[in-house]
Order: structure tokens, then C-alpha cells, then sequence
């Protein structure tokens, strides 16, 4: 069964995605629709991109995913369609597919011709039902849409690597439901750089020494139990890549979190400093 | 195959909404389930027609609609099915769906009788899932229910029209994810008295002289970026048909929204005033 | 077509529960996935109990029940299987079964020994889906974990019956979306203890006389609309089976609910106690 995921900043409360999904229903009923996300901070490009590239591999290839954040049609945005690692993905030419394929470049990339093949009134939405269910059944890019060679640019937050390599420079790019701090770091740009040389993690009031495997490692000594490490900091190269500063077993409501107990928020700097 | 789509006050916390999935694939395992909302305002029956409508053309016909909004029955609630514009809705004669019907003649409708025919602990949703089925598996209101001629009449809020022509009355009824502000004050209703007037949109503290087919409409001057439009108020008539007060790109968290930057509440007057 | 549920403390906004599903399907894309709820207090045993314990048996025989709530696999907490009830639990040994299988033996338990027949980063969660989809397509507990005699005892909150038989003392467990208090105290054991005695629900400020069979039973003067209950505090044994304290028509929001004018919060006491 073909699968279409959605991500968007519509909210669960309206009947925005109910109706979105009725309309792919209608076009298509052999489809598997999953939603990742509808809680987009709304507008959100930065945010958009690390939660599609956090959850687009863990879906079959040839998965369609569908952006619906900042979509609408205009004198700067244009709709797009495009293949990139096997799996195809629908939005607006806003931002969130530029940031998303940085490193990786993508395998066919199409600006949608189709507007004018829809009735009148046909919302930006509406578009991209057509084209994720074209995509869907096996349809190809080019009858859709018209190659393009690419994306319109943004300056990205990225993180950087001092000079003399003594340091990386990152920014918190998103903060999760436990109130997880997840960092624009990645696993692979910290191997690449470290080199096996010792390193602290400098933040606005704390540092950090280790970063470990998994949340569970912060538990180092055998006499104390997992309760006894309830609210310590730790890092973690999190399932997305990416450096995450977190707090063992965070409840945001009730023991804090990363987020509320070391003051880390949207945009801030997290450094790595490396000691030789 | 066939569908049952579900939009009720529940609430995503409770294991409410999974039971009752769980219950109707037990019955029909065959059938899509898929959620409008869960996040209806408990107990609120006019923006549970505002919903409903907004949402069930998506769908194809015959699907089937169930409203867990006020569903428990008792001596002044029947439960009800009824057929409507080609689709299927069962909940209770609460209110609802004589709102959400005021416009078009339902082309079925029953009290349905099969309580004495289920479980005794059976529940209002128990009742609700054994007649979605019924219905999604092609089966007859006539056989669930006894043939009814009317519903419960309400006194919902209506757009009114002054004597002499001159304004339209709406009220707010529905305040979206976005902090966008819907009215009653339907598109058919204004070019049917507008016949073409100039108008002016009246609110409590600002009005507005144009209502837009799209948000992007906004952006006039050709030499301004989108981004300077950030935070404007405008006016469309939204995909359901209705009146909307928005504000560009609107981020309730961060910018504001019609809902807070022009102090548009939930039930607040809405004028369109013409002009000759 | 098989059945796979998901109860986690996730939360909706991240990325996470779409990336599980996503697993999923690539391991079995003919399988049907549902959610119970993802918005469990963060690490709360007692809460994920209550709902799945709620929600387990709306389901078919045979269906698999993820829990993703505090389930790192650490020196305290093994991943485990068990068969309940002809259901498939699978989650951390961390108390979440125990407090759910207290009255009825499991009818096979197993610790989860596929850990080293994954990739090396494999995450708890893909140890979760693996064993979900093994289960789902038929699979049998022996093939991917050892057997079991108990799990991890729990001294879970228990509604407990005074020496002189007078009273049941228990406690708050859940409050729902609708800010109705679930306490501990089921059905079975009032019915056990009660033996129709005269009895009186004794709570922080009020009492009640009275466990009602449903909601609307509120009203039992026939010349009162139902409007006219509304916020008027009642008892009854929810779907669950567990004595609730309520408000007629609550809307935390707007009129309160017994959570707010009551008083009663998570894990105070409830009695009801009995006249002779």
C-alpha cells in the first residue's frame, strides 16, 4: 500500500487535517496516510525541516511526504515537488526543502504546472493532494511539473567550525516534548572534526563532559538506582544525528527540563571545545 | 473502502478516542477510520456544526459521520442517524445537526431504535459504532431507526440582514488554530445582498475595506517582500464558505492573531456595512 | 488485518510517533496502526496503566499492544512480552504490566532477547516495532524472548477495605480531558463490600450520596430541562469500571470541573463509606 505522510502547522483542533485527508481519501482510497507532525510551530521553516528529516527514513522508499507549512502559492513561493534519498516531497519553495537537502543532493526536483488543470477554486492544498496521489500511484514527476535546477537559497542556521579547530559553534534548533534541546550539530560533522581528542560541551551556565550512547549511560554507578540520576544533564547524539542536551527522565511539568533547568532556548549557542 | 470519520470533545489524552477506533474494527475491520477532531470545545454544539460542515465534503459520499459531542442520551436528547447532501451523520438530537441541515432538506432521517437490542452496560458510542457499521457496510437507515420528519430545532446564531439592506449582522463562531476568526457570515448570504455595493467591514476596533481571495492577496505593492505583510489584518471567505478576520501569517505565540491583536472573541458582532 | 496500538508519553508536537509508525509499516505494511493516547504524563506507570488498562479490551483478540512510556531497557527495567487476556502487551518491565495484570495471570511472559539480532543502533523502540510485527503476523512469544515466571513487583496505589468491613479508602488515578476524577476503586470490590448497604462517598469537601448508572441520571426531576444540572456534581463507575467523581457537563474552561471545584487532585484520598 502507497503511504503519504503529513506534516503541518494546522493544529489537531480544526478541521483542517480531517478535511486534508478526506480529500487524499477521495483521490485515492488505497492509500496509507501517517501523520508526523500537525504542531509545527506555525510559519516555522527551521523547525519544519528538522522534523521532516528527523522522520522521513523511517518510512519506506518511495514515501510521499507532504509539507503543509507556509504553502500558499505566491510571488515568491512557488510550489515544488521533488525526489531526494528515494523518497518524494511536496511543499512550498520557502525554505524547509533547501535546508532539508544541504548535503545531499536531490534526484529530480520539479516546479508544479498543474494550477491551471484544477477547478477554480482549488486551494494550495488541493494541489498537493493531485500531485502526492499522482506521485502515489507510481505517476512520474515530469507530468506534473517542470524541472528546475534549484532551490530557492536560504541562510540556514548551521553550525560552524572555528579556524583552528578548536572548536564547533551550534545553535539550539529545536526544543521537543520532554523539553529536550536538540542542537544543529551532527554526529558526523563532530567525528569528522574531534578526531578522538577530548572536548567539553560549553552552554550558557553549564558544562557537559561526556556525551554518552543513550539516556540510560548516565547511570555509571551499580549501587545507586535509576531514580537517584532523576533530573541530571546529559548529551546524547539523538536518533535524528543530531547533539541533544537533555535531563534524565524530564517531565516538563513537574522536574524540568533541559530547556527550563539550564535556560537553553530557540536559537541559542551550544559550543563543543576541543582541549588540544 | 468504505469510511467512518469521527469528530468528538474527547480529547486526545484519555483513552476515549483509541477505544472507540478499537470498538468499530471490531465490528467492521474493514472500514477507515479517520479523526476531524477531537478538540471540539466540550459540550459545544455550534462550533461542532461549524466543524462538521467545514469538514464533510472533503470526504467522499457515503461516508459515514460520527459526532461524540453531547451524546448521552436522555429524555430531551434522542439518538438520531440521518442522510444529508449524500453522506451519513449519527449523533444526538442535540442541536447539531438541525444547525448544521438549516439550508437543505435532509434526504433521511430516523430515531434510532436498536438500544433494547444491545448489551445492557452498552454505551451512547456503543449505540453510535453498531450504526456507523450498519451504515458503512451499505446498510438501511430504515432497519437502525424509525423515519422521523424533524429534528430538534435550535436558535443558533444567524447572519441577519438589516430591513433596509444596508448591513449584514454576523457573529464570531469559531476562533482557529491560527487565532483566525471565523463568523457566520456566509459568501452565498453576502453577494446575494451585496450585488455588487462597496462595502466596509465593521469590528470592534478596526474595520477593513476589501475581502481577499487568498491571504497572499494581501501582498499589493510589488517591490515589498511577503515578509512585510507579516501581521497584517485582512478579510476572505475561508474553504467552508464563511467570513474570516485573519491576520498574515499569524503566529498566536509570537505575533498575535486576529483573535488577539483585534480583540475579535468568541460570539462578537461582525458588520458588513454597504455602502449605497 | 492485524492490529498494532500505541501508548506513549510522546507527545504529538516531535517527530517520534510518525517515525514509529513509520517503522512499523516498513516491517508490515498490511498491518492496522491505532493510537490510544500519546500524551501519558511523561514517565507516569500509574497513568499508562489506567489508560491501557481502559482501552485494551475495546480491541479484537490477538491485538498487539506497544508501550512506549519510560521504556530504555536499563540495569533496572527489561524489555518484555507477555499475553494477557488474549492481548500482546510489550513494553519495559518498569511496573506499567504489573499494575495492569495485578488480578488476572498473565498466560505466558517473556523477557525480550532479540537485542543482538539488530543493527547496532538499533533503538529501544525498533526492538519494540521488530517484536510488535513478529506478534502481529502470527509470531510466537518463545521465538523472540525467554520466558518468564514474574515481573518487577510494584506497590502501585490500592483501594483499600478497613479491618471492620465500614469503609473502601482509595484514591485519585487519572483525571481526565474533562477534568472528571477516576479513583481506584472498582465496581467489583464496592459490589463485593457494599452487600447494599447504605452507603455515603466522602471526598476533601463534599460528599456524595449516590453512584449513578450514567451522567444524564443527574436529572431526576422530570419538570427540569437538562440545562438546568449542568456543573452539579455526580458519581459514577466509569467505562472502565472505576468509581468517578464529576460534573454534570463539565468544561474545565469555562464552568470547572471536579478536578477544579472540587478540590480533588492526583492521588488524593476518596472514601465511601458504608451506614451499617
Amino acid at each position: 500500500m502507497s503511504i503519504i505522510t503529513l506534516t503541518t502547522d494546522y493544529g489537531l483542533r480544526d478541521h483542517f487535517v480531517g478535511a486534508l485527508k478526506g480529500k487524499i481519501i477521495s483521490e485515492f482510497s488505497e492509500v496509507n496516510i501517517i501523520d508526523i507532525s500537525h504542531d509545527i510551530d506555525p510559519f516555522n521553516i527551521l523547525e519544519t525541516s528538522y522534523i521532516i528529516g528527523a522522520a522521513y527514513s523511517s518510512f519506506p522508499k518511495g514515501t510521499v511526504h507532504i509539507i503543509g507549512v507556509d504553502s500558499e502559492r505566491n510571488k515568491e513561493n512557488q510550489h515544488i515537488a521533488i525526489q531526494w534519498n528515494d523518497h518524494y516531497f511536496i511543499g512550498a519553495d520557502n525554505g524547509v526543502l533547501s535546508i532539508l537537502t544541504q548535503k545531499v543532493v536531490p534526484q529530480k526536483m520539479v516546479s508544479i504546472t498543474i494550477h491551471d488543470r484544477l477547478h477554480n477554486d482549488a486551494t494550495d492544498l488541493d494541489v498537493f493532494v493531485k500531485v502526492a496521489c499522482h506521485l502515489a500511484k507510481g505517476g512520474l514527476l515530469n507530468v506534473i511539473g517542470k524541472e528546475i535546477t534549484q532551490l530557492k537559497p536560504v541562510t540556514g542556521l548551521q553550525a560552524t567550525v572555528t579556524a583552528d579547530h578548536k572548536a564547533i559553534k551550534g545553535h539550539v534548533i529545536y526544543i521537543d516534548h520532554f523539553g529536550n534541546v536538540v542542537t544543529n550539530i551532527s554526529k558526523k560533522q563532530f567525528l569528522d572534526i574531534a578526531k578522538g581528542r577530548p572536548y567539553e560541551i560549553v552552554m550558557k551556565t553549564k558544562n557537559i563532559k561526556t556525551i554518552l550512547p543513550n539516556y540510560s549511560a548516565i547511570a555509571t554507578n551499580e549501587n545507586y538506582s535509576m531514580k537517584n540520576y532523576e533530573g541530571e544533564k546529559l548529551a546524547i547524539f539523538n536518533e535524528a544525528g543530531f547533539l541533544e542536551i537533555a535531563v534524565f527522565r524530564s517531565n516538563p511539568s513537574k522536574v524540568g527540563s533541559a530547556n527550563s533547568l539550564l535556560g537553553l532556548g530557540y536559537r541559542d549557542v551550544v559550543l563543543i571545545e576541543f582541549k588540544n
